[in-house]
C-alpha cells in the first residue's frame, strides 16, 4: 500500500481539505487522506483495538484505527473521540514541534464517523473521562491518516441514535431518531454501542442453544424453504414464481424436521429463516425471522420433550448472564428495562390452571378459547407476581386452537400435548407432540378440512414407522425483544421486514 | 401410557397379525402391538441405545427401540436385526418355556422398518456377527412390542438404498436405488447408515466453521433472504409476491455481510439459504443451497482474510478427520473415494499460473477468460500430482470474469483481488475484497451497466465511512459432495431443490 507513510503528498483526493500554506509545512508527512487501500503492498504495521488500550500501554506509541465519533478544535488544539465498535477513547492533537497548524486544522476538517489511522502515545489521564469507555488512558496524536471519509452530511447522527425511544433531557424532549430513519439508514444505526451490543447477544443465544442442544446429542440439519405447497392450510404464504411453475417459502421447517425424526435422526434442530406472509403491522410481526427450531424422538412422554426445551432456556438465560454482562449493561443504559427474572426447572402450567389465574384476576373466557395476546400479557404480570419469573411454559392446550398435526391428549379429548412458552408474557415458542401414525393424522386432517394432496410427502412420511416426538419453534428476534426489553422486534432484527419494509 | 405390559390384550389395531390360536398363549402379555404412544402416562423404562449395547451388559436384560432392519424366521426361531441410526444388532426369538409358538410367528409378521420396543437378555455370540455393527453381542428376545407399524410394501428397500450408485456382486448388476427413487422416497433413504452418517459430517462442517471463526472473533449474523431488488444483475433471481407488489429471493447473503462491516461488526459470518434460478440440471447445482458466508474487515492487504479461509478450511480438514472417522469410514463404504490430501498452510496459486500449469499440460486458454469447468478440473488434477492436496486457493482472477463490486488490482488493471478455492477440482468458494469507496463503486456499477438505482441502499452503506474489508461465500453442500466423493450434490442435500424437483 503507497500509505502517506511513504512519501507521497497527503491531502490528494480530498474535497473538504484546507489549502496547503505556502510556508513549508514540517508535519506534512505525518497526516492527510490515504489512498484507497487496495491492498497494493503488505504494511507490517500492529493495529491496536480501542477496547484493549489501558493503563498498560502508558508511553508507548501505537497504531489504532477507529472512527472520529466526535471532534472538537479549541485554537491550536482538537479533542477527538475515537470509536470502535462499543470502545471510545480520547485523543488530543495540540500544535507543537512536531505537530504543525496545518496538521491540526486538517484535523478538525475530517468528517465525523470517517475511519481513520491514527499513530499516539498513550499517556494516562489526569482524571477520568467518563464520556469514553477507555476513562483512565488518552492518545496524544502524532500522525492521523483517513482510511475512509464519510460524507459531511450525516442522514442519522450517532449521538441521536444513541439515545433511548423518548429521551428527556433536563426535563425538555432530547433529539432522537425515530425508528423509520434508524431503518433507513440502518448502516450507521447499527454502529451505535446497543446495536453493536443486540447483535453479539442474539449471537449468543444461537450459539448458547446450538451448544446445549449439541450435548444433548441433537443434530443439526438444514430444511428447504422453497416448497411445494402452503405447509400449514394454505394462508399467509408467500408464492414464489419457479420456472414454469409456483412454489411457497415455508413459514416453519416442522414439516422437514418431522420428516428427520421419521427418517431416524432423533433429536434435530435447524436455525434457519422463516417467512409469514401476514399482513400484520405491530411491534411482534415480522415476515422473516430466525426460526430456532427443535424436534425430538422422546421414549414415553412427551414432557420429555417439555423438560428438554425448559432446560434449554434455562441453559441460555444462564449464558447470557455469564458471557453478556457488558453487553446488557451497554444495551439497558440506552434501552432500561426491568431485570430478567427466571426460576429453574422452568415452571410449567397446565392451560386450564392459567384460565383459573385469569379467571381470579376477572379475565373471563371460554375454556377452549385461544388467549389473546392481551391476556397472554395479563397472565404473564399473574406469573411473574406468583412465581417471580418472567419464562414459563403453559401446557395442554385446548385442541380447538391447534393444528390438525397436533396430538390429542388422551386423557380428555378438549385438549391436546401441545405448549407455548412465554417470556415477559409473549409468546416466543409454540410447540407439540405430532401425530406420528399416518392414519390418525388422516383423520384429523379431515377433520380440518386441509387438502390431503398438498401434504402427501408429509403424511407418507409416517407410514413407515415413525417414533413418537415432539418439538417446538423459537422465534429468536423475539426471545432477544423480550429478555431485553426493547418493545420492538425491529431492534433485534439486523435488517427487518415487515409489509411495509424490504429495504435496506 | 397403556402399554401392552399393562395388561392389555396384544394384537389389537394391527391388520396383519395373525389369529390368536384357541390353546392358551402363555406369552400373550409379553408381545402384541403397542396402543398409539400418546402420553397417556409416564413410565420409568430405560430404553438402551443399540450402540451402546457391548460386552459390558452381557446378562443383563434391557429394554431397546429400534426398527426392523431384516427378519428371518425359521420354524421355532426367529432372527432379527434391529437397527438404530447407524447402529445394528441381532435379536433371536426360540419357542421355549417362556415363547410360545404364536409369540414366535407374530415376531415373524411384523413388518420391515416398523419401529419394536424389544425387551432381551444380552447374550455374547459364539463368533463375531459380520453382518451387525454390534458383532459381539446380540439379544435373546423376551417380549416384543410394535411401536409404530411400517406399511408391509415399502417403496424403497434399505438394503437397495444402502448399496453403491453401481453395484455389481458377483460379475452381475445388483438391484439399487437410482437417484430419484431415493429423493421420492426421502425419509426412507435418509435411514441408510451412509446418509445417517452424511449429514452428521455435514453438522461437523457448520460447527467447525463456527467454533474456529468465533475463536477468531467473528460475530454471527443473520441476513434477510427477501430482498426488494436482484442484488447481482437481475439474472438468476426467484421472484416472491409480497402483498401487492414483488420482491425477490437473494441470491447470496454479500450485501448485508458487507454492510455489517461498514456498521462496524468488524468479522461477520452467517449460515444460511441461498436461491439461484438458474435452470441447471448438473450434478453440482441446486436452486436452493446452505451458504456459509463470511466478510472481514482487514488492515492493509485482503491476504489477511485469504490466510484467514485458508485457515478455516485447514481446521475444518482437521476436524473432520478427526471427529468423524467413523461416519467417514461407513460413508466410503457404500461410496468409496480416494482419500482426501491437503497441505498446510493453504496452497495459495495465482489465476496466470494456474493458466501456465493449464498452458504445460496442453490447454490453451486466452489470460482474460474464465476457467471452465472442465478446465477447473484439469487444473485440479494437476495441483494434486504436483503439490498432493485436494484443496487449493487460485488467486487474481482477471477483472473482467468478476462482479462490479471487486476490487481491481491496483498493480495490473487486468488482474482483480478475487480469489476462488477448490476442492477435487471443483469450486467451493468465491470471494474477494470489495470496493469499500462509493466513488469507484459507482464506476464499476457505471462499467457494468447495473442499475444503480436497484442498488441504492448497497452503495449508500459505503458513504460514511467504511474499512477495506473481503470475503467469501462456501457452498455447504458442495464442499461436503467434494470432501467425501459422492458426486452428486443432492446426496449433500437433506431435502434437495432443483429446476425439476421442490418436493418432498
Amino acid at each position: 500500500m503507497a500509505s502517506a507513510d511513504s512519501g507521497k503528498k497527503p491531502q490528494e483526493k480530498e474535497q473538504n481539505v484546507p489549502s496547503t500554506t505556502t510556508e513549508e509545512d514540517f508535519s506534512k508527512d505525518n497526516y492527510g487522506i490515504m489512498p484507497l487501500i487496495q491492498s497494493k503492498e503488505k504494511i507490517d504495521r500492529e493495529l491496536v483495538s480501542v477496547r484493549d488500550i489501558n493503563e498498560k500501554l502508558a508511553k508507548q506509541t501505537i497504531w489504532v484505527r477507529g472512527r472520529i465519533h466526535t471532534s472538537r478544535g479549541k485554537g491550536k488544539q482538537c479533542f477527538l473521540v475515537i470509536r470502535h465498535q462499543s470502545a471510545t477513547i480520547q485523543a488530543i492533537i495540540c500544535v507543537n514541534e512536531n505537530v504543525s497548524k496545518p496538521m491540526v486544522k486538517f484535523v478538525t476538517t475530517i468528517s465525523k464517523e470517517s475511519v481513520v489511522d491514527i499513530e499516539g502515545e498513550v499517556t494516562l489521564t489526569p482524571s477520568p473521562i467518563e464520556s469514553c469507555t477507555q476513562k483512565d488512558v488518552e492518545l496524544q496524536v502524532k500522525k492521523v491518516f483517513v482510511v475512509s471519509s464519510a460524507e459531511p452530511r450525516l442522514p442519522l447522527l450517532i449521538e441521536d441514535a444513541m439515545r433511548p425511544d423518548d429521551p428527556v433531557i433536563d426535563g425538555i424532549q432530547a433529539p432522537h431518531a425515530n425508528q423509520e430513519t434508524r431503518l433507513d439508514n440502518r448502516v450507521i444505526d447499527l454502529r451505535t454501542p446497543a446495536n453493536q451490543a443486540i447483535y453479539r447477544v442474539e449471537a449468543g443465544v444461537c450459539k448458547l442453544f446450538r451448544d446445549t442442544l449439541d450435548a444433548k446429542g441433537f443434530v443439526e440439519i438444514h430444511t428447504p424453504k422453497i416448497i411445494s405447497a402452503a405447509s400449514e392450510g394454505g394462508a399467509n404464504v408467500f408464492q414464489v414464481s419457479y420456472f414454469k411453475s409456483n412454489a411457497y417459502l415455508a413459514q416453519s421447517p416442522q414439516f422437514y424436521k418431522q420428516m428427520a425424526i421419521a427418517a431416524d435422526f432423533g433429536k434435530v434442530y435447524t436455525i434457519g429463516a422463516v417467512f409469514r406472509a401476514e399482513d400484520s403491522n405491530t411491534h411482534r410481526h415480522l415476515t422473516e425471522f430466525v426460526g430456532l427450531d427443535l424436534e425430538m424422538a422422546f421414549n414415553y412422554h412427551y414432557h420429555e420433550v417439555v423438560d428438554t426445551i425448559g432446560d434449554l432456556f434455562t441453559q441460555i438465560f444462564k449464558g447470557l448472564a455469564e458471557r453478556f454482562t457488558t453487553e446488557i449493561a451497554i444495551i439497558n443504559k440506552q434501552f432500561p428495562c426491568e431485570p430478567f427474572e427466571y426460576v429453574e426447572p422452568a415452571l410449567r402450567l397446565e392451560y386450564k390452571d392459567g384460565l383459573a389465574l385469569l379467571a381470579e384476576a376477572g379475565v373471563q373466557m371460554g375454556s377452549e378459547d385461544d388467549l389473546t395476546t392481551e391476556n397472554e400479557r395479563i397472565l404473564g404480570r399473574i406469573v411473574k407476581t406468583k412465581y417471580h419469573t418472567d419464562f414459563y411454559i403453559l401446557d395442554k392446550y385446548p385442541l380447538a386452537v391447534r393444528p390438525f398435526y397436533t396430538m390429542p391428549d388422551p386423557n380428555n379429548p378438549k385438549y391436546s400435548n401441545s405448549y407455548d412458552m412465554f417470556i415477559r408474557g409473549e409468546e416466543i415458542l409454540s410447540g407439540a407432540q405430532r401425530i406420528h401414525d399416518a392414519q390418525l393424522l388422516l383423520q384429523r386432517v379431515e377433520h380440518h378440512k386441509v387438502d390431503t394432496k398438498q401434504i402427501k410427502s408429509y403424511i407418507d412420511a409416517f407410514r413407515y414407522g415413525c417414533p413418537p416426538h415432539a418439538g417446538g419453534g423459537i422465534g429468536l428476534e423475539r426471545v432477544l425483544m423480550l429478555y431485553l426489553g426493547l418493545g420492538n422486534v425491529r431492534k433485534t432484527s439486523m435488517f427487518p421486514r415487515d409489509p411495509k419494509r424490504v429495504t435496506p
